[in-house]
């Protein structure tokens, strides 16, 4: 049997086994697992390396190797010449600390492990919406595809490259790609050829795909302030790799300056330029301009996220960022939205350089796109249906727009609630008064069938803004009355909470 | 304008902006172009933390962050007393350094800016697969599934489940769960209910998720030496956060023994245990003891790739790893082998503390599966039609499997090329003369239509053994007997370079 070593000065510490080499990473390891345990609590002093060297009889150079890995895994900090300390920032590992039902979550403790348990709130966040008001883009009643999108599907499966076969394009399928240049070249002034275009399952694998190519361990972000769950947490699920850079968002979009004063070294900013998410408003040209430079000065990426830019009722868009300057933009748009969710079909536009490691990244990832419905689509788009789709569900989603708003004006009070103005997009903003819980009445909402998301996790912590996402889907004017009736009771019954 | 520091040092550092804050965090990225810019090459010392603190007019303990960032993320190397170098291993920073076709990789230069590149290379090796011999799993001529399939996704599609719908869950549609789940079950051993099934879209997806969820930064893995790509090149892309360590297979598999004499500490071992990718031998029953018992013992995680399992021409299969131990075994499963790869549908079995986990880990890489052949292959399988597939594609894989094993024998003298026994899987391996360079030959094969991938890069580098992998698809004999002409004449080909 191996001779072990006693460890005075750390008892928790355990036995190191010397016939079984790399004490280095052995002692990393037994830290580990002692400060995942509560052996030893944030804050803490360690012994210095020099006295736990003596204790342990190894090398002191081998403890500074295990030090100095925790310290990079988080574990520990160095205090200079105070010493290393177990990490403060261990206390709060979690983003949230509340459920979205308002519920505080619950963690066995606050040890790192919580890998497992970070992934499992991720899962609760984002659980399937149920077809009901006001979950978005619920593609039924006029919002539902015609007949044509099905009896085209059965068409393309029956022969040729929409029938069974083996393993394809991890880029996605050519058709396809040209058919989704084609139509942001034409809709959304992206300038890009099919090369560029690579097929994913929606703007979310966009975005991961953006984290796991453009940034590198350590690097920095820009998120926008609020922002969209999907962004935040992937780069908090990276563990300490990535380091997000929280910039609020004002009137204008995503404030620039506030970002450039903050980090302007970040290696990546994500933005929803054409319809914010959540609160709904473009970026402005100036702010479109500034954006633009500051990428350009110091060698940033920008990813465009827009996730629901067909949909405009009035106005006229702003040219993309992308088209502005392709070599330095990622642009990330869904079918999702314009088509249905459940079709997991979305492409992100990227700078030729940048093609390969896209692909790569995604190969890694899921190998490639599903084959058969890329090339319903490809031939949805080229035979002209896209077109028609988009200008005849333009009409029926700014019908239900108009429906909630006049709901909402009608049945909620202003005092507790008003309506962010919006004349694009899938969603709307209801803000609520002060002091209200917009975490609560997504709560109660959901039990009463429901479903609306609350804003103010979506801020950095400490900034929410109490507010709920309305999202447009293809519900009845009854289904939209009635929701918002019970909606509008729940939302008084919060503000009596909060006054009482 | 900000003070500027003036370095002496080391001038390549550039400027620090002391109003900006962060200087440490500065100095690190400073540090880290200075290095992918080649100013300072691998292996070079750098200076003191004590001197670069005085020349740049900065705390030690700031240069002493920034190092050990640095030396957390691979760039440098701290050297105990003698100082701290720049990383050696920035030398070779790309696993393999040959393309499939065995040309030299272009790199740029050593950069760890790899990353874009090493994703780029990913993508090389990961392209789609033409339907020719031996390009494994081409459901074509009677491999193809039969006409039921696209009988029954017209019907499926045209109304209910199968509909377009609105985000659905991530873990996957519930009647396919159960259908998969009761699959298991009764073909594979496997012991599990629906709630413990995550649909995944293939086995490489299973492999990805719980790389993710089961690997901590710093944690070790064993993985198969040789292995399948797939899952090396996860590990690869993750940079230096997770570290692998390839465990030998001999005629029995996986040498657990081996695996503990270096790694007894590891997390997680990746096996594909019933049929051994790319060798082909499944797992002796003494070994899945000897690797569970470990796994119990220092609780770990076995992630078990079982990517063909269905396949067995002749004897009796052992049962799987999970049936064995549900609670410490992942379970990988793909349809893309028995129906078509095209489809994208597979699954993960996860002990049940671990569901939520990976379904948070999918919903920030893609949200949740498309909705339409979830339910399509639900109703394949609950309604008996994947059952009398199997039996049938059985009956044509083991032809096609004597008709290569035939053509092989004929075709190639035994002193060049022989293949390895095998009754079971999607593809064989055949073993090259020693010298002969399989690279090269799958290269010349590819130019001539034949498609083979070369095994010895599947191999921890200095172990690799010349041989190729031939896929079964659904091939005529004649596509058979002519693509092994062609290739047995670029095997002797190659044979005459390799003594000549």
């Amino acid at each position: 049997m191996a001779r072990k070593a006693n460890v005075v000065e750390f008892p928790s510490l355990g036995a190191l086994d010397r016939t079984a080499g790399q004490l280095g990473r052995q002692l990393a390891q037994a830290l580990r697992t002692a400060i995942r345990r509560g052996d030893t609590k944030p804050g803490e002093l360690l012994p210095s390396t020099r006295t736990l060297a003596k204790s342990l009889m190894i090398a002191r150079g081998t403890v500074i190797e295990a030090f100095e890995q925790l310290i990079s895994e988080g574990f520990l900090e160095s205090q200079g010449r105070a010493g290393t300390r177990v990490a403060l920032s261990l206390v709060d590992v979690s983003p949230t600390s509340k459920q979205e039902d308002g519920r505080p979550i619950e963690t066995r403790s606050w040890i790192p492990t919580t890998r497992i348990e970070r992934f499992a709130q991720v899962a609760q966040q984002f659980g399937a919406a149920p077809p009901v008001p006001f979950s978005v883009s619920v593609p039924i009643g006029k919002a539902a595809p015609d007949d044509i999108w099905r009896r085209l599907g059965n068409r393309i499966r029956a022969r040729g490259p929409g029938a069974p076969s083996g393993y394809g394009d991890p880029q996605g399928a050519l058709e396809l790609r040209e058919a989704v240049a084609d139509y942001v070249r034409k809709s959304r002034s992206v300038r890009c050829e099919a090369s560029q275009v690579i097929i994913t399952s929606g703007t979310q694998q966009g975005l991961y795909l953006a984290c796991q190519v453009l940034l590198d361990v350590g690097d920095f972000a820009w998120v926008e302030d609020p922002a969209y769950r999907g962004i935040t947490a992937i780069l908090e699920s990276a563990g300490h790799t990535n380091q997000m850079i929280r910039v609020p968002v004002d009137a204008e979009g995503l404030n620039v300056d506030s970002g450039i004063d903050q980090c302007p070294q970040a290696r990546a900013a994500f933005v929803t330029s054409s319809h914010q998410y959540p609160l709904g408003m473009p970026m402005s040209m100036a702010r479109r301009n500034a954006l633009l430079a500051w990428a350009r000065a110091s060698n940033a990426w920008i990813v465009e996220d827009d996730y629901d830019g067909e949909l405009r009722y009035a106005g006229h868009p702003f040219p993309s960022l992308q088209g502005l300057d392709p070599d330095r933009v990622i642009y990330l748009g869904t079918f999702s939205k314009i088509l249905f969710p459940s079709l997991r079909l979305g492409y992100a536009i990227v700078p030729p350089y940048l093609a390969q490691a896209f692909c790569g990244a995604r190969v890694l990832m899921d190998r490639h796109p599903a084959n058969a419905d890329q090339h319903v689509l490809a031939a949805f788009i080229s035979e002209g249906y896209l077109d028609r789709h988009i200008r005849r569900i333009r009409g029926v989603y700014a019908d239900i727009h108009r429906q909630i708003i006049e709901a909402v004006g009608r049945l909620l009070p202003r005092k507790f609630a008003w309506l962010e103005p919006s004349d694009q997009g899938m969603h709307l903003v209801l803000w609520l008064a002060d002091g209200i819980d917009d975490q609560w009445v997504a709560s109660k909402a959901s039990e009463d069938g429901v479903s609306v998301r609350a804003v103010s996790p979506m801020y950095a912590s400490g900034n929410g803004r109490p507010g709920l996402i309305l999202g447009l889907g293809g519900f009845s004017a009854e289904e939209i009355e009635s929701a918002t009736r019970r909606l509008a009771h729940i939302v008084m019954l919060a503000a009596k909470n909060s006054s009482g």
